[in-house]
């Protein structure tokens, strides 16, 4: 949990590397942080090389300095590892902690995110560093939190991993014999007779032209197993810490939905969530907002740091366009609007050379606080302290659930048919972003996670449902629950083994049909359906499915081709509640008269009914409830308020009626309880 | 030839793979196959694993079940020797089996056509196994033939190969004098002093950005002894068979225009063709005919197998689109009405993982008969119950023959100038898709194959005019054959070297003209020329010819640019025969005047003149004719029947006059001779 | 210099490879040339496979043949060293002469530019074998020029030059500290302790996507050592040959705007600049021009050899089109317009074998004279003959120079930010082209050079200001002069490391303005600002910047956006000049506009003021100005001729008045002074 003891407000500051800057100017930032309301620094995220120049020497003066410094200007401090880079010594001596790529070439030195999971030079010198840090700065009551590293990512194909990986499968297959069931190795001729006969997934083995993999089961346990191996490198500096100070809160950065790693299970090994958000040019604000969902969603709805922002431009964007004046306001509050109980950004001081020297920062290359930038945040500064500690530890409260799954996300895009055209996140936000622009608050969930506070859950595109995660969903709505899929969905178990007797295998008694088909439809096809009078597209994939249960809730099905007639639309009751499908995909106007209808039929309310791009959400605990109201427009909107509250921000109290929202203009209403 | 002593019917079944399935379900297979008329099953195409766990063992005891019990079903077998991928023990054990890929990658495990060409350990284990099996099973009679590996393709870049490589260039140049002269290695300076100079053509070496070429006599000659070192795989494994059982009957499964293998030289092996017929979706029927034409060609004319279908869709391409109902039917009388004596699938029953358990097959992951696909086959089984042997051994008559070449199609792909634009099927296809919307039958033929018996000979882009192929060519017209080719041909001999003196080199003479430059028209700019008082585009390549004797047959030559007034169309009497030459790339309508015109002259008639869309083609023996007559489109279509015959399918009788065709129906005329 | 002591008027010949012919055929070409009026060759371009056929045997047995025959007909020589691509025995041999890509293969035995520059091998055996040709051949008097290797360029990653480069290292950067710093290696804690722990950039360590560069310093610095590494080659082979013939005229031929290359550095060690011209279809003749200007003003304006063109068509682009009639005249003569005093093809007789086979040639594969190409050839050098020495080492004289600088232009396209549309030469060549279609005089001059004597300084997009570059520019603007520059300059210094305390750094009190942050445009969008009462856009980056004491001249600045009515353009009189800011990248209406403005201010005349098509340039000294006027359109042209001339092609007289160019026409008219 984020450490409140320690806090008196949400935290502001962000990256700080003093290190990579004379002394000289240290006390010039400490200036410049008073008047931006600076009050936290994460330090120490790139320091490896330094602290330790060789394999015994360590060397912590210069961060010792910068602790002292810092503690003297009433900073607080996220303290991180340095360990997401090792230093170049490391990789001259010891070759074992590079990494190897996809394209079997073994790296040298250099980038960072370089070490290889499986290296016992990277786990001796992580831990022991990790230690010493722990050991060293253990009487700093300044410091409110460890990060462990630095987004943590990308993957490894070195013998090393593959020598892991095998010890992995032996560990969850117990049986050769079982591994070669798990994996289909009859198909083909793969059969395993031995573990070192396990290969892992690369260019030169299962994929051909780089992008389509032959053996979908083993590609899926890779991804597995790469992201338990990279979790380890992160539970391993963990429990050093823990050991030397046990009541260390501790977190590792994330990067939302970032494909490689499975956060939910990480989630379970961090005293809370902290994350990166940094949205291209022209992504929706429904996009940014689905990503902060869903980091507070791997934590059971527990509220998370935003541990970085750009605070006005980033550097690797194809455009590299600047946080419009307001934006980087209205994005911070976003955040906090889905959960975030602080505000940081990369980074303090902006770097003078290599790839990053264009990202934004607090203080810019000109130096000085006499900037847009400078004036925008210091201004929020200013809001934030007199915030205070209000928004602390509220939750979100949602009736509405999405299901996700990152080994569904990895099977479904190793699919070799029915289309290649086929992503897991498309599908996902369609129902997302319809939810978030309707103003409904909404919670991510993982599929064996407890559904049943829930009035409705939508699982999109849940090809592969694992291991018991069926019986949590039959349970949902036997037990009153309501719960949505789509086409291709219920296909395969946790190997990618395609439940045989009819799709959606394990989901077709809860959804009542039977699936005889898969129609793959080119880029740019469609067919028909009609919904509550409307005609809708169908797009991408039709299933042909019979009904066996459910009732059809479109009207005439699919309105052309050979399948003209069978089912769109259905619903199924089941136990106490009922299981829709989704056989196709459509258009956004379609999936808004759906949730909307099935939202209305189940009582489920948005926070507030408001005009286009104006976006809404609430956070509330026993006594109050606070409405977040961010105007993303470009133009001042007026909005209906129907209940009246006091703004968080300028303290103005507002009566139900009109609410005249300035362009980028935010509102955080406090109604007691 | 296909074993027609053993049939009584046209086979109808394909790719089985029990192994891959408990025991339990074998029975449960045997009932649905009779249910749809199945009568053949293809075995053992993946088995190497099961079959030898070792260097030492193996194990036919649920090879022995499977054939025990198709035998007691009465099902015909294909007998696959199970050596298209190699068991994991011997990757592991014996590298050298491994490929290496073009970007110089070693390969490891997995994946199937992985085996290296030049491995001696490959070469002692397939010889053994195919022994092994035909010894095993040399008694069962319902063993219709032997199917060697599978699909064989690719190409490796390892040091095996280049060792082979050499002795293969030892071969055929003899003294390394000739070789430098045939890689014309004077050229860069890259003589070579000795056979250990030669070095493979790959990404290490001639190829720059891995696309383009620097030794175009280097890489053709790869190609060369790339396509015989895998036929040697197939070649090694047909002798161990044939050395114990001498009446066996063997082939391998083709894939119709695969680049990677000369066909035309592995036809010469192979005791009859057989091959794989998977059209993505939007391709032309054309394109399938072409194909089956081919796959006819290479082999003389004889009828082929076609070994492998899907029933209803596929699974890599980037949309898989269902089979629409009756198109399955209508395209298995494709191929029979192209040549083909069987009809056959992959797959016969839907395997649950790796990529391809979204492939059709017979019995879908549904498990039973009831659904469309599985009534679809029924019905077409019962259909070809009712035939019978009625089809067994006709072969097509043409008048017409295409001239295709492997080397050319090679060489001209790696051309670096005039255009890489320059495609070889494209413009093979133009006139052959051309012949076929105007029903023409068509044979497809090597250059050096006797062509006497054609009216009329095309040879589309003959860029490399080989050994003695003009002499064939010369004898041809000289005898009153007729020959077209078009711009860029005769330019190279086999070795890619220029014939100098004036294009087109060896051709010149036949064709009376002078081809003094090529101009490319970059992708989008057009020229014009008028041929029979109509426009037609010229694209891609104008050639800029001079007349030698040829008489100019367009009317006023370029329509404009400073090669305006230039011949674009010219007629060469040549001997007794003529030669047309086509002096660059037209569209359609062109193709449709030009040929209709010339075959109008020649006496040359369609099987039947029919409306877009209805494909007809025929096939006969001394005693009777068929005539295939099959609607593509998706409505009825009236056609004009101008004789009277009995419809083989439903046994009916029609006469002259109007016949109307179902959308996607089929009719097979009989007409006594 | 190019040796005018030796010619007697302009040479015309080009690349002749006889020893790739059988000798039956050299007469006939002596023939053939002496029709076309050839009357220089290049010999010996890649004859180092024959010379040497092992590491002791020299054989100039067939060399010396054909330097009898040549020298009996009376040709010049230019006398190449076969070092452009080592022999085949020397690969076997000893690898280390072969290159490793950025993909890290190590490559085999292929290919050209195939040498790596640290390979103790070639080092020795092409300083070897310089020395035997000059010493061979050095009583030649016919030799006019020796000519160094053939077309330098590419890279190498081996293990060999990450020890040179590291040598290199040191000597540029004496101490690792010094290193940590230029490389501002805290940044990832990349801290290198030791020079093992440079490692070279590539796809291995600081590139990911094998597209983006994480450290530019390194990247920049490896550019700066290859292309030294590469100069090295041949700067050996140089001084081998003066060792022996000291008054040798010793050159490379060099391509343009070739990246890799920092030609300022090369020319430095070139007695005299040739460079080879292949524009792409589609190309307009500014760039072309733009080419032969930078070949002129790397050497500070001396005459140079155009040493390659094709005389016909290429055959590496994608579509080869042929070059229209009088193309090849006309663009020979724009060489000479530009400084050229040799017009000179690739090649002589086109080759039989291998990738340039369909390049055009004087002798075409017909191998007769009787063919458009060699016509127009041969007219050309009827011509040449009877201009004679007229134009030998005249110069350009021009007000104007465009800056331009190798290490900007890696520095800039490896940014991570804030545009990856950022293309140096894109921007360089709005202000060239908009220059050229005017018709000015252009000098192409580095940041170091003397400014002193232009009226008019543009350096687009100069966002690396180097060592002093900014000290020479200002000290050339305090003494009067005029400099341009654009957004996104003067950012960084050398290192690529930025210069704090606010852009455009080192030229901040030049330009008098502080840009205070830069917003990337995503492709398509558009800003606007007015100048002399016009809209233009702004496109790609906007800069937001403040005056500090420079003034504003658009009217209104940005017309939208948040930073509306910041300026665009500014003026800044700095000591007795200005110094102009061009904020953003505009279309090039603005360009004419304002460097039209700029010129008129500053009394810059164009050589002539003629319609679109046509490019006039002028050469001149103490004596004579020529003046040449050539008509690029495809259609005759009338222009004003404001004084009276004699061309020197004709003869003929014009008095002042109307001219009248035919299509592709062109004049060298001579005006005495």
């Amino acid at each position: 949990m984020i450490p409140y003891n320690k806090l008196t407000k949400i935290p502001y500051g962000g990256d700080y590397n003093p290190e990579q800057w004379p002394e000289e100017i240290w006390e010039e930032d400490m200036r410049l942080f008073k008047l931006a309301g600076i009050d936290i620094v994460t330090l120490n995220v790139f320091s490896w090389a330094a602290l330790q120049p060789d394999e015994t020497t360590y060397d912590f003066s210069k961060l010792d300095k910068i602790m002292e410094l810092v503690k003297k200007n009433g900073l607080k401090v996220c303290m991180a590892t340095s360990t997401g880079a090792h230093p170049a010594w490391m990789a001259r001596k010891y070759p074992d902690v590079l990494r190897t790529d996809f394209q079997a070439r073994k790296r040298k030195f250099g980038g960072r995110h370089n070490s290889c999971p499986s290296s016992p030079t990277y786990e001796k010198y992580s831990v022991a560093l990790a230690e010493k840090l722990a050991e060293r700065y253990k009487e700093y009551d300044n410091i409110v939190a460890w990060h462990i590293s630095n987004e943590y990512g990308g993957e490894c194909y070195c013998e090393n991993c593959e020598k892991q990986f095998r010890v992995w499968l032996q560990k969850r297959y117990k049986s050769i014999d079982k591994l070669n069931e798990a994996w289909n190795t009859a198909f083909w001729g793969h059969t395993l007779y031995d573990w070192d006969d396990a290969v892992l997934p690369d260019s030169r083995t299962e994929f051909f032209e780089d992008t389509f993999v032959m053996a979908q089961g083993i590609a899926v346990d890779y991804d597995r197993f790469m992201s338990d191996a990279i979790m380890q490198m992160y539970i391993r500096e963990y429990d050093a810490i823990k050991k030397i100070i046990p009541d260390a809160v501790i977190t590792t950065n994330l990067m939302g939905f970032y494909k490689r790693l499975n956060y939910f299970e990480w989630a379970k090994h961090m005293d809370f969530i902290s994350w990166d958000n940094y949205p291209a040019v022209g992504d929706t604000y429904a996009k940014t907002a689905m990503a902060h969902d869903l980091m507070r969603g791997i934590k059971n709805g527990e509220p998370f740091a935003l541990m970085e922002q750009t605070p006005s431009v980033t550097n690797w964007h194809t455009y590299c366009a600047l946080k419009r004046p307001g934006v980087m306001r209205l994005w911070s509050y976003q955040a906090v609007a889905h959960g975030a109980d602080t505000v940081m950004f990369f980074q303090m001081r902006r770097s003078i050379g290599s790839c990053e020297k264009y990202h934004g920062a607090v203080i810019d290359h000109a130096g000085h606080e006499n900037t847009r930038v400078f004036r925008e945040i210091s201004a929020l500064g200013k809001e934030l302290e007199k915030i205070g500690p209000e928004i602390f530890g509220l939750k979100t409260k949602s009736d509405i659930a999405l299901m996700m799954d990152w080994e569904n996300w990895w099977a479904i895009e190793y699919s070799a048919g029915p289309s290649q055209e086929l992503r897991y996140l498309k599908e996902f936000g369609r129902f997302y972003e319809t939810l978030r622009n309707m103003n409904y608050n909404v919670d991510i969930v993982s599929p064996d996670m407890d559904l049943s506070s829930y009035k409705l859950v939508i699982a999109p595109l849940l090809y592969m449902v694992k291991y018991d995660d069926d019986e949590n969903i039959r349970n949902y709505v036997k037990n009153g629950g309501n719960f949505v899929t789509t086409f291709f969905s219920g296909i395969v178990q946790e190997n990618d083994l395609v439940i045989t007797g009819g799709y959606p295998g394990r989901l077709r008694d809860i959804l009542g049909i039977w699936v005889e088909e898969q129609d793959a439809l080119p880029n740019g096809e469609k067919n028909q359906f009609i919904y509550h009078g409307k005609e809708y597209p169908a797009e991408l994939l039709c299933d042909l499915l019979h009904l066996e249960g459910a009732k059809q809730i479109d009207e005439g099905g699919y309105q052309k081709d050979f399948y003209a007639g069978m089912p769109v639309l259905t619903k199924n009751n089941f136990g106490e509640g009922a299981a829709y499908y989704v056989a196709t995909a459509s258009n956004e106007a379609f999936y808004r008269e759906f949730i909307g209808s099935l939202c209305g039929e189940m009582g489920i309310e948005p926070v507030l009914d408001v005009p286009e791009g104006i976006e809404v959400t609430s956070r509330e605990n026993d006594k109050k409830q606070l409405i977040f109201i961010m105007n993303h427009n470009d133009a001042e909107t007026v909005i209906h308020l129907p209940m009246s509250g006091k703004d968080l921000i300028t303290g103005e109290e507002y009566a139900d009626g009109e609410m005249v929202l300035e362009a980028k203009g935010v509102r955080v209403l406090k109604i007691e309880k």
